[in-house]
């Protein structure tokens, strides 16, 4: 029950979600490569695109970060997304901050603590991950790619969202 | 009462917080800017310094970016702060994503929804705020500066972070 949360999570609001061909294309898919195996560069230095909490398991605070072709995409509400895009999925825990409350007289502040949930990414190239909508997706546990079966499970998940590319993160103003 | 939630609130967590002199200096602070007046061009475009949530009378969820010298600072555990440092803090409505809920197949999905509670600012510059810790603050809604009273109120908040040079919001890696 857990595992499924876990994938169901990695679905969802995390802007990198697994997008698997239906199971009668599964030899092709082995094939093609649908997984990114090596963490975008520089990623911690892109720009904002969003904020969300996740109560339940996940339990964190995050943030979707965005490339450059990203951000501009997005604050030109262009779809589907160019190529290039990449779009980054952080997470720490969501940590009560004793300092804070403090000086607010309640408990009310959380704020981020140490990373948790991996983070994730979505790289979009047509051709190369045709199969897949044009996404490539990954999930990274302190630099480890995750196994390609969490990312493989969750064919039906972006579909709720195919009207904007697969994404599910909107830009936060 | 809510009124000092609120004060208090802008004295916390936001990493803008307002810092008045003492009452004997009360003469000199009219002379002396200590509010930034306007809004620092470019401050969406920031790298991210932290997320953070606010549950209460607050309920938001934030983003605290920083200008470059800023994330220079955090990144280097630089201590003071140099000059033309200027950290910023948004903040949006914490809205439950039914999006996502039903994707997940249970409610524990937030996202950043309207803007919130203002964007606020603190810029560093040892001179022409001397009389303030070297930071100026602002606070704006829907780009107007807040009232100086807001502002001017909450002497003792940033004492409790003066270690860290009155900023309460730590670096997310």
């Amino acid at each position: 029950m857990k595992r499924i949360t876990f994938l169901v999570a990695v679905a969802t609001v995390t802007g990198v979600i697994a997008f698997a061909a239906p199971a009668s294309r599964h030899a092709d898919q082995e094939a093609a490569p649908i997984f990114v195996k090596t963490i975008p560069p520089g990623y911690r230095d892109w720009r904002l695109i969003s904020v969300a909490r996740e109560e339940g398991d996940l339990n964190d605070i995050r943030a979707i970060l965005g490339n450059d072709v990203a951000i501009k995409a997005y604050r030109g509400a262009k779809l589907p997304f160019p190529e290039g895009t990449i779009i980054a999925r952080l997470a720490w825990s969501h940590d009560a901050s004793e300092e804070n409350n403090k000086t607010f007289g309640r408990p009310q502040s959380f704020v981020a603590g140490v990373h948790k949930n991996g983070v994730q990414f979505m790289v979009k190239d047509s051709k190369k991950y045709a199969s897949t909508g044009g996404w490539g997706f990954a999930h990274f546990d302190d630099g480890k790619p995750a196994d390609e079966v969490v990312l493989s499970t969750c064919f039906g998940c972006r579909q709720a969202v195919k009207e904007r590319d697969l994404v599910f993160t909107r830009y936060a103003p």
